[in-house]
């Protein structure tokens, strides 16, 4: 049992002089968002203390305080998070970086690009875009920070083709609980020098050092892309269609699935009907939509019939073709509103994240589905299919919120245990935080998950960061 | 100063009793090749026993007894490292894993094969094809095991277009040193489940475990694939080509650089003089050996032609196509001899495995020059000019192997430091092993070293496991 002491006056006085006046906020000046993510079901903790952070000078000076008086220190950059990663679950005080938002600098001779942490994802893929250049991971959440992708090795739908965060990240400025400051990596693409601290830095939700800086890979930009819907007669069949697209060799972007009710609601909520719902007469019960990329019209249109074959002998509806930009820009917003839209039409919530081979992904979805009708309780989904990274969410609108919890939990349960059984991941993008640390558990096993938390107390003797996250017990 | 067991007769008969009495050799039976990997200028140690596993079973009993005895184990694959990874320095017994080498099975429908550590590089390359199918890392050394390969998170020629080994492997069995078997990853290709104890130990050099068991990622195999030979007038308008060609999106499978030196040796060696010397009357110093892959012979003609124009803006002689599987073979067969060549007319050898920004790479391969000249030694060089990573040869025919030491280490030292104001990596693929320990202390910092040691102490707290090396002191 971690003893943790509280942020003090005097403490309070040495923090605000570090910060300045305007970048601290303490008591009652806290916003309550600072107390949550974007899954609020997994309850609310304020800090006692907000700090927005602007350099590693001014990070490692919180942490040497903190660090002295054993004050929990809970790094947040947009708090876009599902699984309470960002929430100070033991008080003491919230490290923002969303004010460490800077474009540092390109390296074009390398394909590099130094920021800071708090850069958000959108600003990066706009402003490498604006200078020829690709930063290929994609999460849905535009908005969140590229420190938090790196945090939770964010995946995306391009992870089929381009991989994910962790392949983006080349080096990283990271202040350890003590204030100390290392450097991590190098701006080169290959290294075998010593155990990779980076890769063992990324993924693990500002628990072990606070990043402070990245020095993150770009890819020249593509030429085109075109998008192409698949409607079948139901998610089975969609998905049965993954592997022989992935076997096509057309290396695709992406590949999409969304089941029909999704699609739907997705439609009324944005009054954007882009997805068909009867093809030839047939109702369309699931979707698949892969991106492909190329640097001609020649090579895509090639491409595209290629798929076009697959996709037939896979018993698609039709092969829909999104080129202009107005259709791609449909297409891709109904597809981004699927998460907004579930979380207008239901009053309670609860996800999980998982990752299962390709094959499995229809088994588990039935499995979801039947497991939650007893219950009273609504599956819905999304994901990519390409990677198996499921989005499934229990969703009710009739129960109270402690009922709506129990019930959750026993679905859970019983679909992380099949997950396992499945040869699954917990989480393929979203993490542990403290929402998912038991089933995290349950699938590494004691003895990788002490190991985990033999590493957490290498970097961390004291527990201090993000407490009570991953592996760490308070 | 760790103090460890002999293997005494009653612990011999135990391992006897484990692998059986022919794959298991000590006292005079172990051949000398057990006492020095590819390298041997770095020195010879004898192990005192050698057990050949041939299970995750037998491995885990042998470090049972390893564990309670305290003797010293180091893994060892083929042996073909450079950096003395797999040599006992402290004794005890050497663990081959080359009677491991069975390609268990493939998973079609999510791109999967599943290994056992010791199936050399060219089986699983060979094997993978012959189901359609590509395992994308290319070392140039093919008869290595891929438990090697990933124990030094070796690269390649096709890391630009399809990154390093670290990148396909999804899942391994682990035999920790107290003989607790560990299963890391799962065979899904998207994961932010905890710590990712499977990239620590990627490129742990068997310090932190052994592997048993692998499952690595495969992708589609490519449609067809072209080589172009660019002559430029010296190295450094060679490499300044680089950046251009990668901004080109031409997405290029690999960008080799050779100095006009190891050309002409290699020609002569292997009496194949594919590569011109002489273009347009001009004599060539310099080459880049560009590798195109793509689906059709339209996307490749389009390819090259972009590349032609790149190539000749950036002053090279000419470009040369490669096409046809004969003159394919011929250039990578002499690219893959330059090893071979170097170390038939070269007495003594000593080399470096830097991995420095692009646009450094000709500052540096001058530097190295510069820096040998005033000892007598001559520098040789190749390497990947796409990432940066270059293997840089100290070489004489004259010294004496003490002199050869004393001045090679002089000229290395420099070396290194310059490769890190460079903002270069001590290793891009030869990882460190016992003999660059001091350089990637120097290279990483005290703490992130000590970091890196309280690692070691977390899974090997009596340092059995490959005494010695990386970041362990004995």
């Amino acid at each position: 049992m971690t003893s943790y002491q509280h942020v003090t006056p005097e403490i309070e006085a040495q923090l605000r002089n570090i910060v300045g006046e305007k970048r601290f906020m303490s008591g009652d000046t806290i916003k309550p968002d600072y107390s949550h993510d974007e899954m609020p079901i997994y309850g609310s903790y304020m800090p006692e203390a907000v700090c927005e952070a602007e350099s590693t000078e001014e990070v490692s000076a919180i942490m040497k305080i903190c660090s002295a008086n054993k004050i929990p220190v809970t790094v947040r950059g947009a708090g876009t998070g599902l699984v309470g990663g960002c929430v100070p679950v033991n008080g003491g005080i919230v490290l923002s970086t969303e004010k460490m938002n800077r474009i540092l600098g390109y390296d074009m001779k390398n394909l590099v690009v130094d920021i800071q942490p708090g850069v958000r994802l959108c600003d990066l893929a706009a402003d490498a875009l604006s200078h020829g250049l690709m930063y290929p991971p994609d999460p849905g959440e535009k908005t969140a920070t590229v420190g938090g992708n790196v945090s939770t090795n964010a995946g995306g739908m391009r992870a089929i083709k381009y991989g994910v965060t962790r392949d983006y990240v080349l080096a990283m400025t990271v202040v350890l609980p003590n204030g100390e400051v290392i450097e991590l990596g190098r701006s080169v693409c290959k290294t075998s020098s010593g155990y990779s601290l980076l890769q063992l830095i990324i993924g693990s939700e500002g628990t072990l050092g606070i990043i402070t800086q990245l020095s993150m890979r770009l890819i020249p930009k593509p030429g085109m892309d075109v998008s192409l819907i698949l409607p079948f007669a139901n998610i089975r069949e969609a998905v049965a269609a993954v592997p022989e697209i992935k076997l096509a060799n057309l290396d695709p972007q992406s590949i999409e699935f969304m089941e029909r009710d999704i699609v739907d609601s997705s439609a009324a909520f944005t009054n954007n009907k882009i997805f068909p719902t009867v093809v030839n007469g047939k109702e369309a019960g699931a979707y698949i939509l892969v991106t492909l990329v190329g640097d001609s019209e020649d090579e895509l249109t090639l491409k595209m019939k290629r798929l076009g074959e697959v996709a037939a002998q896979c018993g698609a509806y039709d092969t829909l073709v999104v080129w202009t930009d107005g259709l791609k820009k449909s297409v891709w917003s109904a597809r981004s509103a699927f998460l907004t839209v579930i979380e207008a039409e239901e009053k309670m919530l609860d996800e999980m994240d998982v990752c299962v081979p390709v094959d499995r992904i229809a088994d588990f979805l039935m499995f979801t589905h039947d497991t939650a009708v007893p219950y009273g309780i609504t599956i819905r989904s999304f994901g990519h299919a390409g990677d198996g990274n499921l989005h499934i969410y229990c969703c009710s609108n009739d129960l109270e919120e402690d009922e709506f919890k129990k019930v959750s939990k026993e679905i859970m349960d019983k679909c992380y245990d099949k997950c396992r059984e499945f040869g699954g991941q917990v989480s393929g993008e979203h993490a542990i935080g403290h929402a998912k640390k038991a089933y995290l558990r349950e699938s590494v096993g004691d003895t990788v998950y002490s190991l985990m938390g033999a590493i957490k107390h290498v970097f961390d003797p004291d527990g201090i960061l993000n407490p009570g996250k991953v592996c760490h017990d308070i």
